[in-house]
């Protein structure tokens, strides 16, 4: 992609409303722009962020059995009657009337109508379990939308819901979502940190935030340090092997705000083990038994030919949210350098050539190599416009692309200067940079 | 994929509420559920169908150079105030207020937004042309919503949006769409004819219908049988290769009810040819000229030093649509087949075996074979539940994967009966399937 024929508005300095860095450096180089308080539109650059971490979280739910339906945005009011959580939701849900005058909602979110859809669907115990999961839109009216895409209004989100036939099994399915969340944030070379969490209005009685660390995330949190020493590795979609990897975090010390208490705290966890931070939400998940699935009648026949009530999960990632997240943990805003991972980079690889008017080579070459690099599966823009080479590299060290190529005047025959932001320059050929490349890419 | 394990709650009977086949065999088959009255939850097998629809469609997007962005649902009025739509628009748009008591609605169309969006990012003859797309659900409060996905309220749909200096280059973008349409239509398996038609609400006065034949249409076609022979083969993406596509066409009178005109067409097309039929709008694309960008003041610097208003053309398709015109085209109903084109099918092959109780052999084959398919990019479904072979080939008949293998007691060794669907069965080994799917695949 030329730079001079994309759709990437850059602007020349931090727009003055932008408080939080995600929102200043989202605005800065045109990711998105806002077209009402709280609601954004995704520009070119913005939406392939967050369209490679969708595909990712979808990847990830894939893995663990779950099936991918879509629901609409707009439901009707009639279900969440039915769940006693029409009038309970208050202003953040935004209520809407049709021109029949028949109420309808903008969906905060999807248990009730996910709850609808099992239960004229299947009725046997011979189905379960099912784990259904969808990415859409959703709306929450925020009184005081603020930090760009981090509290806004309609936001992207895969929700997931599981169903099954008693705790035991409840448990598995939710352990599975669990791994699936690690491994997830984990492509995403994100740390996040589960944490024991109130249910607020979902309700139930388990419930853990995937916390990322912040400062200037919007929750607070209290940890055992070693927690973040743990990791995923060699889990395995078994009962007993999910478990014990729930049972390794929990043995750590590492809730919110809203379960926090200082004397188990101070209990727990030695002095210099403690740590008191904040941190953004990327992802919760939460156990309710039959919370909706008894009000709503969503029962399954038994083995024995009793019914009973299902019982069911729900697990969300905030996908638009996390590319703020990913900016606020890896943008270097002093030296005003973004690295994007490159599971879930924009581009790959930026070429920035110094430009002649008067002779094409330079930029001739340019297209050479990304046409090279194009057809290897790497994703490349060159600098096309006419500043200096100086100004060029400050613009891409924000867009953030993680490898450059800089070819000035006396980049002659095969040996490019080569680098990975961050990191010392190399002379190296085009053939070993796309190794290095493709290497990268396969491992992340 | 096992039946048993999958999310596709089959009806024994047609739904009596459903007047037209595609609304029939979506919700025989769980493609779709109703939640409210022309609101959908598109479950897994209709959400698969619609995710192949909207990569085809993305695709072709992006082959014409046209960049992805995403627009969000809700929209504040006042742009459309700015535009002079706000009033004109009517009932179906779905007027909302936020808690702070803010006139929004959720956008119909984004015409607006996008103009919103260009005047704001881009000053410069020199970006342009620009074509921006998105693909997103969209909203239109029908007074009688019916027949399904077909005519429902909240449905999904790729719309782009291209700016340019002067009509030449306008009309030279429009020509783009009009290829990437026959392209994306080819490969959906579907004879899409460009018709003149009104601009409607959109406004302007040049647009083209893509239509497709039905006689559940809702759109009355008066054609020149000639035109159904005509294709887009060695139409390259210059200027005048597109003028000549475009004029190859327009030689044929071909027009929707609205520009109809029964003298013109008795006199342009001899007796014959005549044809007069309905057909189903897939797709829709508008020239407009400044209608938007004039009263937006969407301008950019002229090459002189003037200033001129972008010209602006915009290209609907609708992808949810899509997914019941295809089955409107291609499902016998009367033999209860629907064969999927394979570029958009659920599965391509489903797995059809003779269970036995007491005997796990067969599926144990089964599972085999399908995991040597899966292997080679072959998406699979197997129906491992207990009913007899004759109502197994029915239900699969009616999921529409355009292959089958059955395996009964008879099967031994490695030959397997294969059959496409609607074609006499072969015994043939699997090496031997694997090769015609993989070239039919590549093919479509």
């Amino acid at each position: 992609m030329l730079i001079s024929k994309s759709f990437i508005p850059i602007l020349k300095n931090n727009p003055s409303e932008a408080k939080i860095k995600s929102h200043q450096l989202m605005l800065r180089v045109g990711m998105i722009k806002q077209s009402s308080a709280g609601i954004y539109s995704w520009l070119p650059l913005g939406f392939k962020v967050m369209k490679k971490i969708e595909k990712i979280v979808r990847e990830e739910q894939n893995k663990i059995g779950a099936q991918e339906i879509l629901m609409p945005t707009i439901q009707s009011s009639e279900i969440w009657k039915e769940s006693g959580r029409y009038e309970d939701y208050g202003e953040e849900m935004l209520r809407i009337k049709d021109r029949q005058d028949r109420e309808m909602l903008y969906g905060p979110t999807n248990e009730e109508l996910v709850t609808d859809i099992f239960r004229s669907s299947l009725k046997s115990y011979k189905s379960l379990p099912q784990l259904l999961y969808h990415i859409q839109w959703k709306f929450r009216d925020e009184i005081r939308p603020r930090f760009g895409i981090m509290r806004c209004r309609e936001f992207f989100m895969k929700d997931a819901y599981s169903f099954d036939i008693n705790d035991e099994e409840a448990f598995f399915s939710y352990n599975k979502f669990f791994l699936s969340y690690l491994k997830t944030f984990k492509r995403l070379n994100l740390t996040a940190i589960p944490m024991a969490a109130d249910t607020g209005p979902i309700g139930g009685n388990l419930s853990h935030e995937f916390i990322i660390l912040a400062e200037t995330g919007e929750s607070k949190i209290f940890t055992d340090k070693r927690v973040f020493d743990l990791n995923s590795d060699g889990t395995n979609l078994e009962k007993k092997s999910l478990e014990d990897l729930r049972k390794k975090y929990e043995q750590f010390y590492s809730v919110t705000d809203e379960k926090f208490n200082k004397e188990e705290f101070e209990k727990q966890v030695s002095e210099q083990n403690r740590l008191i931070t904040k941190g953004i939400e990327v992802g919760h998940i939460f156990y309710f038994g039959d919370k909706y699935s008894k009000p709503m009648g969503a029962s399954v026949d038994l083995p024995g030919g009793k019914k009973d009530f299902v019982k069911m999960g729900s697990y969300g990632i905030g996908v638009s949210r996390l590319v703020g997240a990913i900016i606020e943990a890896k943008y270097d805003e002093k030296n005003e350098v973004m690295k994007w991972p490159i599971s879930v980079a924009p581009y790959d690889i930026a070429i920035i050539p110094m430009m002649n008017k008067n002779d094409n080579s330079i930029l001739d070459k340019s297209n050479k190599i990304s046409l090279e690099l194009e057809n290897n599966g790497i994703e490349t823009i060159i600098d096309d416009t006419d500043e200096n080479l100086s100004s060029k590299i400050k613009k891409m060290n924000l867009i953030g692309a993680p490898y450059q190529i800089i070819i000035g005047k006396k980049t002659e025959g095969e040996i490019l200067e080569f680098q990975e932001v961050g990191k010392e320059p190399q002379k190296i050929s085009l053939k070993e940079i796309i190794k290095i490349l493709k290497e990268q890419k396969v491992k992340n």
